[in-house]
Order: structure tokens, then sequence, then C-alpha cells
């Protein structure tokens, strides 16, 4: 059965949704915008800096159950203004070591929760632990 | 290769799509909104009603390939109008017991098929048969 | 670790994504639309024609990986207007052999990028190699 975690260093989902849910395979983080984040609200407008801000928490996210951002599979982006796709782009690059970029879906949604202007959901692989040695 | 189930207990999809798909290991449902469900579109525009009816019919498809609500790991949550969030949030949380909520994204399309409010996409991880055992 | 592939008969993408993300299990697509496609700009505008276009590069794109499209789990499709979701829809079923097609959700998004009128996003189960004998 799935597990569901929220982490200390983020507020508390305000909707009925985990930070984090967790299989034997994946990770599943709940799509993030600057909005759900300490201290969030007072860059909103920026996306940019909203893009930096949602993406090392959910590095963050990652990194609580042993994971990189080099492990995510899929991202959705959602922006409120497909006009800021490059400066989100520019922001969402600098995550990554090119080429290694996982699949990306960018669509445009006409608002976002806490009026945020960018909000991006993200699934990983866990990395496979080592078997058991059969002659330990 | 996956498999494809439509449920008898619903209206056959009007679209190119099955209401389930099934892997080894996860549950694929298809968007599922009130317009598709037999007498739902008499309580479209109430959106917490929607929600409701959505997500009895949710866990009834996870019922018929062995599986619960407790077993979703992502939901994606379409709205067409984000100002409803509240009033879906009370009806969606009914159907889980906190904390054990997956993980979600919660988006607004500005219309949906047959004029629903709310359409909810979920995946499931299946629960593990046990091994067979090597003594038997 | 996931492992990420841009296919040599398609455009590089154009933002910090991959065409494929492949891990032992699954293969995600990037969303993908007609402005994504070498001579796709000249036919944007026809939703039925845009579709066949991205449904023809991701089924190459899946052959790549060694997959086809019968091995699609779940598809996501956004259109700038949910009113052309039946030439969609027609278009679309021309890839699959009835009842088997993959769990699908179909939102609409404002705007796309490129200008397109669809963009289509697929997952697929990577199908299973068979064991090694044991007695080999």
């Amino acid at each position: 059965m799935p597990e569901f975690h929220n982490a200390p260093t983020l507020p508390l989902p305000t909707f009925p949704g985990s930070h984090i849910a967790l299989d034997d395979d994946y990770v599943y983080l709940s799509g993030l915008n600057a909005a759900d984040i300490h201290g969030g609200v007072e860059i909103l407008g920026d996306v940019g800096e909203e893009t930096r801000w949602v993406m090392r928490r959910l590095s963050h996210l990652l990194d609580s159950v042993g994971c990189t951002l080099a492990d995510t599979v899929r991202v959705a982006v959602h922006l409120t203004d497909l006009d800021e796709a490059e400066a989100m782009n520019a922001a969402y690059a600098e995550f990554f070591t090119p080429p290694h970029y996982p699949a990306r879906t960018c669509t445009e949604s006409p608002r976002l929760l806490g009026g945020a202007s960018v909000e991006i959901t993200l699934t990983a692989r866990r990395p496979v632990e080592p078997e058991p040695r059969g002659d330990a």
C-alpha cells in the first residue's frame, strides 16, 4: 500500500493531499506552487523566481525520500500565461544537467491556486537498492 | 501488455478510451466527470455533488479490479472554476482517511466535456499478491 | 536511473525536456504537438490532421524503444477548443484497435505552445522481456 508523507519544512497542504506519495517504485509529488511555500507569496508574479522556489522544494522533497531530480521521469508544468514559458524554462533548466531532462508537458491553466503563475507536478523513479549478495 | 476494461455499471465511454487500463503494477482510470455517469447530468452545476458522484464511481472502478481508494498514488482534479476548490475539497476529503491522502494536482480547465464542473483522473498501485510459498 | 532520449527524426525539443524518458518499466513521452514536428506548422488549425501527425510521431517514438501504441496505459489530450473533441477523437481512434483503448483524459488549455490546437502526452508500459531460463 502506498505511503503518504508531508515535509516539516513546507507548510502543511491546504487541500486534502500529501506532499509525497510513495510506493516501491515511484515517488509522486503533489503539484506545488510558490503560494504553497513559506514566504513564497512575496515573490508571486515573477515566474522565474516562482519556478526556482518550487524546483528547490521539489528537490528537497525528493531528497527526503532518497531521490534526486535526476530520478525524475515526468514533469507537468502549468502556466497561467504561456508567454512566460521562456522565463520559466530558463529557471527550470538550472536544475538539470543537459541533456538529462525528464519528459515534460507544459500547458496553460487560466488560474492556479493561491494566485501563482506556475505550478509543477513531478514523478520520480526510486533508485533500485542493491540486491543482497547471495554469498554474504 | 496492458489490459483495458469498461465497467457494466457505467455508460460506455463516449470517446475512444477505456474506463480502466491495467498492467501488473498500476490501475489507470480515465478522467471521469458526472456527465459520464447514469443520471449524473441532473446534478451538473453542484460541484460538491459532482465530486461525490465521481469519487463513488472511481472507487467502484478500483474495486472491480481488486483495489480501493487507499491504493491511489496520484490524482489530477480539473475544475472549471477554481473558486469552487473549497467545495470540491470538502466532498473529496470524505473519501479518504486523513492523513492518508494521495498526491494531488488541481488546475483550471475553461470547460470540461459534457458541461461538468469537475473531472478527476486517478492512478492506483495494485496490491502485491502474496508470493507463492516455496515450501508448498 | 532513468534514461532520456531524443529522436533524430523529430526536431530537438525547444524546451528543457526530452522526447523520451525511460525506466525499467515505463516509457514517458513529452507532450507533443504539431508545432514540434518538421513541417507540422503548415497543418496547424486542422485539429484532425494535427492529431494524426502527433499520433504518428508518438508511435514512432515508442517504436524507437521497442514499444507500440498497444502498450500505452495513459493518455492526456489537451485541446484549445473542446468543441473540436469529436474531430480529434475520430483521428485519434484510427491508431487503436477497438476496444483496446488506453485510459484517457481530455481537457481544455486556453493556448498550447507553438499555436497548436491539440497536444498529446502518453505513457506506455514496456513489454516484459522473457526471463532467462534457469536450466540454460
